[in-house]
């Protein structure tokens, strides 16, 4: 496939010279793998941009120790050809030595919004995440760069680094794209087998319970988490987090008041998925 | 005068429109207090590209609590008035609440180059100066940034980030620019009376002893800092580091072999110094 580039300076060449040439461009960085979630990103910025780069990196510093970076799946035919046929104009899907020379020792860290929750659980996760989208919006230096909403903190992680280091990028989140059932489309779900793909539809069951308990009147956020947790027991989930959020932010509400961010992760077997739902 | 810019936002625009136009633009970083060795990193940027940006901005984040930011000078006047003399095309220099907004969490960390000889003395120092140049590499989306040779590892902490982060930036670094009697320009030499600035030559002294013992073939580091040290001492003077570091590294050396830059600190009255040259 002609667009696809694996070297990070001819891809600045590249795009530095579109943006000279007066094109506008857009972003989507990616994990690879890629499923309707990441096409609707892509279809984004199609529709807003001149030129859409699509990366393809499975970001070795984002992942712990004893997390999936080795299984991670890896279809990089499979996600060209649904690049090419959409209409993307470059896709950089450059080899881990390419993003990270022997030696690399910066990071950037954005503070407290990365500290809970997925921060919590994954304590240099978003360090990584902040790192890699700071160097792609380098090599990269689009005008605007589409994320999806089911990484909700991760958003907002982005959306900080971005404001507080005066990155020239218009950030755009995009909502979650959702499998028949309700699941949250995420690479990931490639791990479950067949039992626990129907297990994880109840993640979004205990949203949509959320979702109907605040609708019926209820505000206290712990009756609600309660009952979301009794849901997901029925068949054997639990919960690592269920966080209520104002939203845009990671404080934590007690009283449903304006609009809320109810986050979640899940084990699910060996699969740790998450999911958000905004309510109120 | 008509060049001068507070906002990151105009500054931005400014720089984008000329650079969509063809032009070329070098970028000095300072804190102001312009001395000749400032506008010897601004004649390089004349010399090299269309359009020269300086800025000014005596950056919080970059001193220590019981560091000299509040009285370190401030000559906004007299700068402006010798940058538009030499044919400056934009002063950006912001107030502080426009580079760092509220709740400002975002920080860049380069690692070990950081950690000796200044990072020790002064543990925030590189972090606040890598996350302030990151951000005016941003503003200011420069194609060549000069930066004085005095700042040794400063320059290496630069270089560092710019290599690891995929800056899009030519980093160039100019010589140091020296006083009469040796005194390395610093904007801090204004702190010293009469008594300290005639002792203070003494730091350049030493660094000339270090290479006129080389000269004679004396190659052991440990004689040549020994002696540098008694010449310090003749005035009182007494060095918080003396580094024989191998050329772009700050790794130490024992003997002399390749290319060596002799870099050490000392306080001279309240005002704490830095030098260093280049030997064999």
């Amino acid at each position: 496939m002609n667009c696809l580039q694996k070297s990070a300076t001819k891809t600045y060449a590249a795009v530095r010279a579109a943006q000279l040439a007066g094109k506008s461009i857009g972003l989507v960085p990616t994990m690879g793998a890629l499923h309707e979630g990441h096409l609707s990103l892509v279809e984004a910025s199609l529709a807003e941009c001149d030129h859409t780069v699509v990366s393809i990196f499975v970001n070795p510093t984002q992942f712990g120790p004893s997390e999936d970076l080795a299984s991670y799946p890896h279809v990089l035919e499979q996600d060209l050809r649904l690049l090419e046929e959409r209409g993307c104009w470059l896709v950089f899907a450059p080899q881990a030595d390419e993003m990270y020379q022997p030696g690399h020792g910066t990071y950037v860290d954005v503070g407290s919004v990365a500290v809970p929750y997925e921060g919590a659980s994954r304590p240099t996760h978003f360090r990584g995440v902040a790192t890699v989208v700071l160097k792609l919006f380098q090599i990269i230096p689009a005008d605007r760069a589409y994320f999806g909403r089911k990484d909700y903190q991760q958003t907002l992680v982005i959306r900080k680094m971005v404001s507080d280091l005066n990155l020239p990028v218009e950030v755009r989140v995009c909502p979650i794209i959702r499998e028949a059932d309700g699941l949250a489309m995420s690479s990931r779900n490639a791990y479950l087998n067949a039992e626990e793909r129907q297990r994880a539809s109840l993640l979004w069951q205990s949203l949509k319970l959320a979702e109907q308990m605040h609708a019926k009147g209820q505000t206290e956020v712990a009756v609600i988490a309660r009952s979301m947790r009794e849901l997901l027991a029925t068949d054997e989930l639990e919960a690592e987090y269920i966080a209520f959020l104002a939203e845009d932010t990671v404080q934590e509400v007690t009283h449903l008041e304006g609009p809320t961010v109810v986050a979640l992760a899940a084990q699910v077997g060996k699969t740790r998925l998450i999911d958000n739902h905004t309510i109120g």
